[in-house]
C-alpha cells in the first residue's frame, strides 16, 4: 500500500511510520522537513498535499493540537487553537482526501484518552478527541467505494511522560509501540467507525 | 432560580421553559422575539446577553444547528455552520458566562442521538454533538463555586417527526416532554458531568 502519514516526525507518527514501513510505502508529511509539507490548519495547503501525492490507499493523521490550560482562563480564542487544529484539521484531511483514496482505502484520525477520562486543564483537547470520535463514527456509514475511516485513542505514552506526566496523575502510560498497533488494525484490518482506545 | 433558556422559542426551547416556569423564573433568549437577544454564534453578542441579564442561576442550551447533507458533498465551508453554532456556539455560553452564574449554578447545553446511533447526512451534525459531550465531561471536573454542568441528548422528537422523520428511518421518536424532563433533572439535581440520553 501507498501511505501518507502526516504527523510523521512526531512521537506517535514516528512510530506508526515504522511500523507500517516494514510491509508498504510511507510518504511522510508535516509541517516542516517531510516527504511533502503541509499545514493542517490550512484547507489551502490539504488541498496542495493532496495534489502532490495524487492516489494513496491509506491517509494516516498524527498531527493537531489543542490549548492545554485551566478551564476558568479558556476563552473562546484559546479554544480556538484546538479547533482549526486536532477538530477541523483532522476532519479536513478526510473531506478534502477523499476523491484521492483508492477503493477500499481508508483514513485513520487520532483522538485521545482525556475526552473518557477528563484531566484538569483538557477541556479543550477533550472537545476536540469527541468531535473527532463522533464525525468518524457517522462519516463512516457514508464512506463511498468501501473506504473505511477509524481514529486512535491512545492513552497518555510512556516516550510523552517526561512532556505531559504532570497533566496525567495516576495514569498508567503505555508504549507508543502499542498505540501503534492499533493504527496498523486500521490500515490493514477491515473494521470501520471504530475508535480504538489503548488504554 | 432564575433561569435564562436561549433558543426558548424552539421546540425544545419551548417545552423546557414550560416545565421549569411552573417553579422557576424564566428569561427566554434567543435571536428574535426574546426577552433578550442573542445569537450564539457571535462572542460579542453572547458578551451582551450577559450584561443585560446579570447574575443568574442556570443557563439552559436548546440552540445550535449544524449542516445536514451527504458526506461526499460535505466541504469545509458547509461544516463550518455545526463548529460555529452548535459547537462553539454552546462552549462560547459556558466560557463566557461563568462569571454571571451563581455558586452552586449550572449549565445544561444539548447534543443528540446522531453521535451514538450515526445517520445518513449527519456527520456535520455528530461532530458538534461529540465535542459538546466530551468538553462537558471535561469542563465538569473544574468547575468551580459548586457549579455544574451536563448536556442533554434527545433522540429525534415526535414533535419534529414531520420535519425530520424521513433522516431518521426507524428511529423511536420521543415525546418532547420526556426531554423537558432530562433538563429538570439536570437544573434541579445534584450530578455534573452527565450526556442525558433520552433515547
Ligand atoms: N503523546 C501522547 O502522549 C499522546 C497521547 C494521546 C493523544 N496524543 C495525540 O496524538 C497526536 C500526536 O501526538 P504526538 O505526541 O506524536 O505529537 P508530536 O510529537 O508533537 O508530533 C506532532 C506531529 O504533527 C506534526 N504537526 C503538528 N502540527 C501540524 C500541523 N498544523 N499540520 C501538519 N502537521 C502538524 C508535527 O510536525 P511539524 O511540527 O513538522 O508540522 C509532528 O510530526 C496529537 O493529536 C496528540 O494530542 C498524544
Ligand atoms: N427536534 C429534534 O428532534 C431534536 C433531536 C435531537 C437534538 N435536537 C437538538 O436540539 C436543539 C434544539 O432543537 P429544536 O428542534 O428545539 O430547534 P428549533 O425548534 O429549530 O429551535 C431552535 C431555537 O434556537 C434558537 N436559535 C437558533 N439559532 C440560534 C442562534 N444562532 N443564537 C441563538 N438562538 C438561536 C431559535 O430561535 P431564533 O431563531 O429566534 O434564534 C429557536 O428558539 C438543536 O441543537 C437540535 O439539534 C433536536
Amino acid at each position: 500500500m501507498k501511505i501518507v502519514v502526516i504527523g510523521a516526525s512526531g512521537t506517535i507518527g514516528k512510530a506508526v511510520s515504522e511500523e507500517l514501513g516494514k510491509k508498504h510505502d510511507i510518504i511522510c508529511a508535516g509541517r516542516h522537513g517531510s516527504d511533502v509539507q503541509v499545514d493542517i490548519t490550512s484547507v489551502e495547503s490539504i488541498k496542495n498535499m493532496y495534489k502532490k501525492i495524487g492516489k494513496v490507499d491509506a491517509v494516516v493523521s498524527a498531527a493537531g493540537g489543542a490549548h492545554f490550560g485551566p478551564l476558568a482562563e479558556l476563552t473562546p480564542e484559546l479554544n480556538e487553537f484546538g479547533i482549526e487544529s486536532k477538530l477541523k484539521g483532522q476532519i479536513n484531511i478526510v473531506l478534502l482526501g477523499m476523491d484521492n483514496i483508492n477503493d477500499g482505502g481508508s483514513f485513520t484520525l487520532t483522538t485521545g484518552i482525556m475526552m473518557d477520562d477528563p484531566i484538569p486543564q483538557g477541556a479543550s483537547a477533550a472537545m476536540a478527541n469527541g468531535g473527532v470520535k463522533a464525525f468518524v463514527k457517522s462519516a463512516a456509514i457514508e464512506m463511498p467505494r468501501g473506504m473505511r475511516i477509524n481514529s486512535v485513542s491512545p492513552n497518555v505514552l510512556i516516550e510523552s511522560w517526561d512532556q505531559y506526566g504532570d497533566f496525567f496523575k495516576g495514569f498508567e502510560a503505555v508504549p507508543v509501540s502499542r498505540v501503534a498497533l492499533a493504527y496498523k488494525k486500521s490500515v490493514e484490518g477491515a473494521q470501520t467507525g471504530q475508535n480504538y482506545e489503548v488504554y
